[in-house]
């Protein structure tokens, strides 16, 4: 299929910058993809396979020494799809690679403890892709909007959620924030069919509909999250989800992007191949050891046909990252759209421990980059990702 | 498609009774499934949407205060295929109903406590499916092979894991051991390709080859964990694994059946239908209310077809329960065999609380019930079910 479905790199059409404006976004809309549900369902049937080796690299690598994890954090009101995201994105992948958290109303425990306790302790470990069915941000949204905590502390969280994720990020967790904002009219169909339907009752809680009496003041908290905390090292990607198959296939691919950014490498053995052969033929019938020898250059032929086709696909999709001409997520100001796209890219530089707080990007949104610049950026930071990943399999 | 292809339900045909023969068992066989490979993964699809609805609504009668679970224990040596169960069947559902846990050799804080504290910690909460990648089972098969402690200390252990499980059924979950069991020479192929192929080096652990160099201890410790350890309330599936296929679709439908058992309902809603439809549109443009209420009826009446479908589905899956003249473990003496079955529907009557220790198991063997007296106690299990169910639904 030579298609041409995602005009622009998810991560460049959904990524907030520090313009961003939320009233202005189309929930219905589905940037950078120019296909409809049923290209979306191929798609990412298409990446099915990428993304598990890139999961299985992943886990490899993190259980030979390598730091590098994915967080996945997933933030929308009632009925915007989060489950969804989890089951059908999520479900991709070897569920032995996954570390899923959810983050309903605190428990008394939790209440006694500083609101990032709960949250650090589901971090995920090396090598996993850990989830969050809503997160922290919740401290910034229900807190502020339900008067939970005083203004003022509240105020201070943003900057605090900033420093604390950039930690994370330091430690080598690429960090993907997902909003997925649906429209109210849509939103009440879906909790209309929640409320008729018999096998979807269960998921109804009347105080959803509390909730959605204080639409506005949740956009208006919402707005504050990107406009505070979408950070280069960090960053919102704010995606419409009025059509679920859309919201879908967006996450599909700024997780596939991420993957293919930290770019796993399967781990050096630390023993020799000989070695262990001779080993194991000593526990085996010497009249069956042709057979097996046979068999398995079968089998290595096989996978280096299957490594040069996983090479190929990589490079292909990476290439998507290098389009910025499409769709974005839309600005205060039309003419600041540059400004939220010129801090893309040093997006990748965050991992290399450069990162700044909310305030500081600011300052770089305002001091545009050559695109040279910033290739040279992220070649050096390949070559350090694989040093590392490298020095990690002998530990 | 009419093709039976379990001629016996698979928990008749794997299931280990106290006579059961390990050294009998043809690994390369697929008990009770009458087709190949290509059938086995037809058969998987088949069972996608059956699986995904039983585990969505154990899910969310759990989330509604009932107490079901299910634990599915895999236990196999070295390359026996647990990890592609974990990613091929439990891929097939909501990763967020699935709690994973893998036992690996214990760290310091766990062989501080007793065998069985970390075991205990990761039991599944209601309305979750557990898997435990390796178990409590270790500790009579490696701790007794490799001498990690005494005889005598290790001989306890059957009795207590027999009691710890009766608890564990008694408090609402479903418990499935199932053990992969390949061939030696089978063994010595997967191995090999793991030193050979750069993308499966990672597994590799030379210490795997001293565990094969000990294969027949393993095999003597794993028939006692048969012979000691099948109990009526908690039984084992010794599955042979060196078809991986077999060993997928077996534990498929393993899963399948226990769920199907459980028979989880959809929680009756604490809300009255039209209090909430009052509220939410309260909260819509009036305009649109009737579009919606028409959309909304659609999905209702395809949501009720789907029920139906559903409903036929499940039936006649459960029908292969009844089915008992195929294939079956193999045992001791042939004569044996029977004794075998008779203990299989007693394990639908464990979980009313009426389980037993191995050693009255023993003489339950002993004394045959007729078809008929076994049906009357699951459907009066079945009742007893649904009326928890509902019950729980109010909490």
């Amino acid at each position: 299929m030579s298609k041409k479905l995602w005009e622009t790199a998810p991560h460049l059409a959904l990524r907030a910058g520090a313009n961003f404006d939320l009233a202005g976004l189309d929930r219905s809309s589905t940037p950078g993809f120019d296909g409809d549900k049923d290209d979306g369902k191929d798609r990412m049937e298409e990446r099915a396979e990428l993304l598990n080796e890139l999961q299985e690299r992943l886990f490899a690598a993190g259980k030979h020494g390598a730091k590098e994890s994915v967080l996945l954090v997933i933030q929308g009101l009632d009925t915007a799809g989060k489950g969804g995201i989890v089951r059908h994105v999520m479900g991709m992948v070897d569920p032995q690679g996954v570390a899923m958290a959810s983050f309903g109303v605190p428990t008394k425990e939790e209440l006694s403890h500083h609101y990032l306790w709960r949250v650090r302790r589901e971090l995920p470990e090396p090598g996993k892709i850990g989830v969050f069915d809503r997160s922290h941000y919740e401290d910034v949204l229900v807190a502020r909007v339900d008067e939970l905590v005083e203004e003022e502390v509240w105020r201070k969280r943003y900057d605090e959620i900033n420093r604390f994720e950039q930690k994370i990020v330091d430690s080598g967790t690429t960090i993907i924030k997902v909003a997925l904002m649906c429209s109210k009219e849509e939103q009440a169909g879906r909790i209309l069919e929640r409320i008729e339907r018999p096998d979807k009752r269960w998921k109804h809680n009347p105080g959803d509909l509390d909730t959605r009496a204080e639409w506005d003041d949740y956009q208006e908290a919402y707005q504050d999250v990107f406009r505070l905390t979408s950070t280069d090292y960090a960053p919102w990607y704010v995606v419409p989800a009025d059509k679920k198959w859309y919201s879908r296939v967006a996450v599909t691919e700024l997780l596939t992007q991420a993957l293919i950014d930290i770019d796993p490498q399967w781990p050096k053995p630390r023993w020799h191949v000989d070695v262990q052969k001779r080993r194991l033929f000593e526990t085996v019938d010497p009249d069956i050891v042709d057979e097996l020898e046979q068999a398995v250059a079968e089998q290595v032929a096989d996978a280096e046909d299957d490594h040069g086709d996983y090479l190929k696909t990589k490079e292909k999709v990476a290439e998507l990252a290098t389009v910025d001409d499409g769709d974005r997520a839309p600005t205060v100001e039309e003419s600041e759209e540059d400004e939220a796209l010129s801090n893309v890219r040093t997006m990748a530089a965050a991992s290399t421990g450069v990162g700044k707080g909310a305030k500081d990007q600011d300052k770089d949104n305002k001091s545009k980059k050559s695109k040279k610049d910033k290739k040279s950026k992220k070649s050096k930071k390949d070559k350090k990702s694989k040093k590392k990943k490298g020095k990690g399999a002998k530990n």
